[in-house]
Order: C-alpha cells, then structure tokens, then sequence
C-alpha cells in the first residue's frame, strides 16, 4: 500500500507540473500565446500522461484523478480504506505539484487564481469530458491493454481542444487549479460546479457502461 | 445487436464533437486563426479517432462512418438489416453530436452553414480521401492488428492536410456538416457531390482492394 | 509480383500527395506560411508515412523509395529484376502523385520548379539524411517488429527539421520535386547532386551497419 | 563492447543533431521564432529518440547520456569499465554532432554559446527533469517493454515544455551545448551547475525508485 500511495502522489504532483508548467511556458515564450499555450498543454500532457501511465500503471493503477478512483471503488477494484488513501494522496500530491511548478518558473509559491470559470455551457463541457474519459478507462484495455495507457493520454489530447472547458475532469487538479494564477488556473467560485459536472459525468459514464460492457 | 448501436451511436456523437469543437476552439483562441484551427482539427481527430477505436472497435467495430460500414458490407462482414442500423446510428450519432457541441460552445443549437464547399477539384479530393480510408481499414490490421486504430487515426490526421477538401471521406459527418455555421460547416448546396464522390471512392477502393489482395 | 508493383505504385503515389499536398495546405491557408508548412509536412509525412508502412509493408515491403530498395538488393533481399520493376514502380507512382496533388488544389497540372537547392551544406544534409534512413531500415525490427513502420515514420517526421535540407532522402521523390512548383519543389539543377548525396548516403550507411550488426 | 560503443557514439552524435539541428530550423525559417523553434525541439526530439532508442536499444540500451549509464551502473547492468567507455563514446559523439550540424546549416564550425543560464529555478528544473528521466528509464518497460522506446521518448517531449530549463537532463548534450551560439546553446558559466543538478536528479531518482519498485 505504501508503494501504491507514493505511486499516486508522485504521480499526480508530475500531472500537476505537467498541465501547469507547460503552459506558463507556452505564454512565456517571447511569441507566447493562448493558442501555443494551448498547443503546448494539449501535446505535453498527452506525452506526460502517457508515461506516467505507462510507468505508474503497474505499481497503483495509475489513478492520479479522484473520479477514475472512484469508479474504479463503483466496480469493486479498489476498497473504501484504499479509495481514501488514494485521494489523499492525490490532492496532496497536486498541491506539491503546483509549489514545484511555481518554483522551476520562479513564481511566487503561493497564489489564488483570478479566471473566472462559470457556466452551463462549461459544466455541460465537464460532464462530457469526465464521461468521456471513464468510459475510456473502462474500455481501452479490453482488446489490446497494451495501448491504454496509449490511448487515456490519446483522450485528454483531444478533450483539450474539443470541450470549451478544456477537460480538467478530474477534482484533484480542479482543486489545484485554484492555486495558481497562470494560464490553467480558475477562480475558487467555479471550483464546486466544476467538481460537480465531473461526479456527474463518472455516473452517466458508469450507467451508460452497464450497457455497452 | 443493441450494443452496437449503442456504440456507433455514442461513437459518431464523440466524433462530431471532436471534429467540430476542436475546430471552433481553433478559431474561437484570442489567436485563433485558420492555420490554428486545422492544426487543432487534425490533432485532436487523430488522438480521438484512434481512442474511439480502440475501445469501441470490440464492440461494434467502429465504423462511426456509412461508407465504412457499406464497404463492410460488401466484404460480407456485415448483414443488410445491420447495415441499416449502423446506419441510423450513425446519422443519429453525428446529430446529437452537433447539438452537444452547440451546448458546449454556448451557440445556437440550429444552425446551417454557409460555407460554399463545391467544385471539381474538391470531389477528386474526396475521391481519393476515401479510396485510402477503406485501404486502410482492409489493410490496416493484416499483420499487426493491435495497430489497426492507430493506422485508421494516423490516416486522417494526414488526409486533413494533404487534400485540398480536409478529407471528409464520411457522409454522416458531411451531412451533419450542414448543421453548423462554424469552422468544420458546409452549405448544404455541396453535401451531394461530396457523398457522391465518397461513394466513388468507396468502389475504387473495393476494386482495387480486389487486386491487392 | 503484380500485387508488389501494384504496392509500391500506390504507395509512391499517395506518399508523394502527403508529401506535395501538405506543403501546399500549409501556404495556402489564410494564415499558411513556411513555419506552418513544415509543420504541416512533418506531421502529415509521419502519420501518412506510417499508415502506408503499416498497410502495405505486408504486400511489398512498403519501400517507396528506389535507395530503399537498393539497399535491399545489396542485402540479398531483393532481385535483380524485382529491383528494376520496384523503381519503374516508384518513379511512375511519384510522378502520378504530383498530377492527382495538382489536380486536388485546382493547380496547373505540368509545372518546372524554380526553386534553387543547391549547396555542400545541403549535400552533407543529404547524406546525413540517408545514412539515418538506411540505418532506421535495417535496425528498427530487430527486436519488436511491430514498431518498424513507426520507427521509420517518426525518422522523417524529426528529419524535416533537423536537417537543412529537409530531408528528401528518396531519389523518385526528388524527381518528382521537380515536377512541382510549390512548396516542396526544386529546380531541375539540383537534382542530380541530391541523388549523388543519397546514393553515397546509401553505401555509408551499409558499411556502417556491418560494424553495428 | 565495439558494437556499443560505435551505437553510443553514433546515437549521441544523431541526437545531438536532432536537438541543435530543429533549434536553428525553427529559428531560421522566414517566420520562425522561439515558439517555432521550442515546437520544433520538443516534435524532433521526442520522434527521433524514438527512432534511437528503437534501433540503438538492441544493441547499447541506447543510453546516449551519462546519467543514465551512471544508473544502469549503480543497478550493476554496467561494469565500471564499461561505464568509461560509455561516457567517453557520447561524450566523444555529441561534440562530432555539435560539427555535422554546422556543417549542414553552413554556420562556423567552432562557436561558444554566450546564452547565459544561470539560476537556482533551472538548477530545480534540471533536478526534477532528471529525477523523471531516470524513473521513466527504471520503470517504463516493466509490463510491456515494447513501449520504454516511446516512453522516454514522449517523456523528453514533455519535459521540453513543463521545466523551465526546456530540459537537458544530459551531461554530455550540456557540454556540447556550450559548442554552439544558436538556439540550444548554453554559456560555459552555466554548465557545470546544471551538471551537478542532473547529478542530483539522477541520485534522488536512485532512492526513490527503491521505496517504488
């Protein structure tokens, strides 16, 4: 268990550097923009998610996400005592993840976002994405599980670009979101709804999965 | 038979929405511009083709594409009462896929485009955008099919760029293509030659399939 | 044989669209120019590149490239006359590919290049280019097969840029260069010192691999 | 131990292209420029490792950077005569790539960067950088070894945009990278600190991995 619980805060704290370091790069460049910023989000996490799963896969799962944990607990793979050490361990690590961030970019350790992030339209956009991405973990390794790890990193490239939100999906970077006032950051008043559409999303997912599977 | 329609309906909706919100996310950046967005397009179609393969394709195949299905068809894998109802999946699937991308997106649920989209050089462009797309499907998984997805992805992120028409080669998404004013749309006057035309493309490719094999 | 001369006709002939096609897309877009186009042509050619590899690598061993096949002939892996009729393959398939590139962008279908490619900087790029290409080849399926057509794809798609040449590395592709003028062509003067480069590309590479194998 | 030294020697010497190489390209286009040319970097480096790896694996492990043969020698799959040839091939490799690569983008053979990089923000980002490689190349292939190719490949992608440093995370690359004043250049001042960083990473990685593994 301890090896499984470093496992995910290691993890997640990499995700969290990942998503949030490449895209205060991408505005930082002396030609930076929201659409490089973007590009480089989109091409540095798929990339970094899918070493990440491919390294960590065998050791937790690879998780680094609240809502994947919690599905995997709905299909009976993961106990209750474990889903909660796996969330403490992922929010933890997402925290360390964004002082880490914060100090490679030389950037005041401790910050509150200022992007506001509020909207039927984005929690539709989160709802998609979260259903999206569960259903994903729940089939890509059905045929050929060599390629899930492939294929969630595959996922999370396109969901950038094809969801107004840009597919956070996962609480434990919606969180740490808050904490930083760079490109992927969001104010704290659009963090519950947020948090919100992606349980959602995990539901749907799980009961349209019962049909499918 | 219930979950493959399931599949190829849920299938073709997330492919609308990929192509097309990615599309309008490309142009809607405060950098957004043409060239933005066909990158975007053909990054994230890639990435979520080979995704919506990979975990669909053990359940129905995923086609998400009428003439891939009718190609199908003609090899015998696939019965003249399926074929109708990969079909109705399909068509239904791309609707509902432009309605969740309009939500997403916060624009008018009905739209039709007025993006001219005819001329000669466009249905030959079509024509061969097709005729490599069911190549690929029938040669594809020959010797390594863990590949096939990737093949079938990697295929399109390519025709985006190398014909002049961003390869549709899908008559369901070209005739959901109508029903949006936005960067992937196209004025109903041209959905007729271009169906013609990947129908075309479809027997060329049969016939040539005959002698390759 | 049919179905090996078949092959590589095709392939040539669609390698020489992605090729030709992508660099177009990437100038003629509203926002194209050259960065855009590399860029274009980089990842078009990798996707494309490895799609054909993956399809018809089975039927003729997807060379499409008369070095390519000389290298196979000097490891007794191909005949004499199987060599010939592999080249009048390619030749005739590339030079079809820049007619059909012509005809999708509604472009006048005989053309001269006018663009000058001329250099020992670009011949020494030339050689470097084929001696990676010939060692990717013989090295990229010793141990897991599978991976070969990505291998060789992702060869070229990095080469675009690391040399200064881009990377032709193929004598029927750099033929056809001159056929175009657009943004892959070169002007008729240049072409026999590129096949020079790459033919000695060829026999440096060969005699190193009998040091590594 | 000649066959893995001329693979060491030979895959330093490529990537040490690769990385220069697409630095200047992406800088020399008409409209290139730093995003180009970090866009560029991180596409070139993350193919072509790709391709070393793949091809070079068989034969050396494909290192191709000192700190990595330093951890396969503290895991005792390297003799310590072994680990000086080693080091003295890529570090005898990335200074003839340094001169290839001038040669092909007709710059003056013998140059000193004066691009100063110097800091306590990349002195972290090079030990988070190397602690990520090292752990990618420990863990990356337990399951489906097939996939560690692409796993440090896709990792070295990322790392380019989520560090601050752009990731060197290699000892030799670092000291070739005082031999040329184009885009991946770096000020002799700077390189020995971002040395001892990767020293640092590559032990942290070491501890680390034996409360994972």
């Amino acid at each position: 268990m301890r090896k499984k619980f470093l496992a995910e805060f290691m993890g997640t704290a990499f995700l969290v550097m990942i998503v949030f370091g490449s895209g205060i790069m991408g505005m930082n460049l002396p030609q930076g923009n929201v659409a490089i910023a973007l590009m480089a989000n989109s091409l540095a996490t798929g990339a970094g998610l899918f070493v990440l799963i491919q390294c960590l896969g065998p050791i937790s799962g690879a998780h680094m996400n609240p809502v994947v944990s919690l599905a995997e607990f709905g299909w009976k793979r993961l106990g209750k005592k474990e889903l909660l050490l796996y969330w403490l361990a992922q929010f933890v690590g997402a925290t360390c993840g964004v002082f880490l961030t914060h100090v490679m970019f030389k950037l005041p350790l401790l910050q509150i976002s200022l992007q506001e992030r509020y909207g039927f339209n984005l929690w539709v956009s989160e709802i998609v994405a979260t259903v999206g991405l569960i259903c994903v973990v729940a089939l890509a390794g059905r045929k050929h599980v060599e390629f899930a790890p492939l294929s969630v990193a595959a996922y999370i490239t396109s969901a950038y670009w094809f969801t107004s939100s840009t597919a956070f999906a996962n609480p434990a970077i919606t969180v740490a979101r808050m904490l930083t006032d760079t490109f992927c950051g969001m104010a704290p008043s659009g963090v519950l709804m947020f948090i919100a559409a992606q349980l959602i999303g995990t539901i749907v997912a799980i009961v349209s999965l019962k049909r499918l599977n």
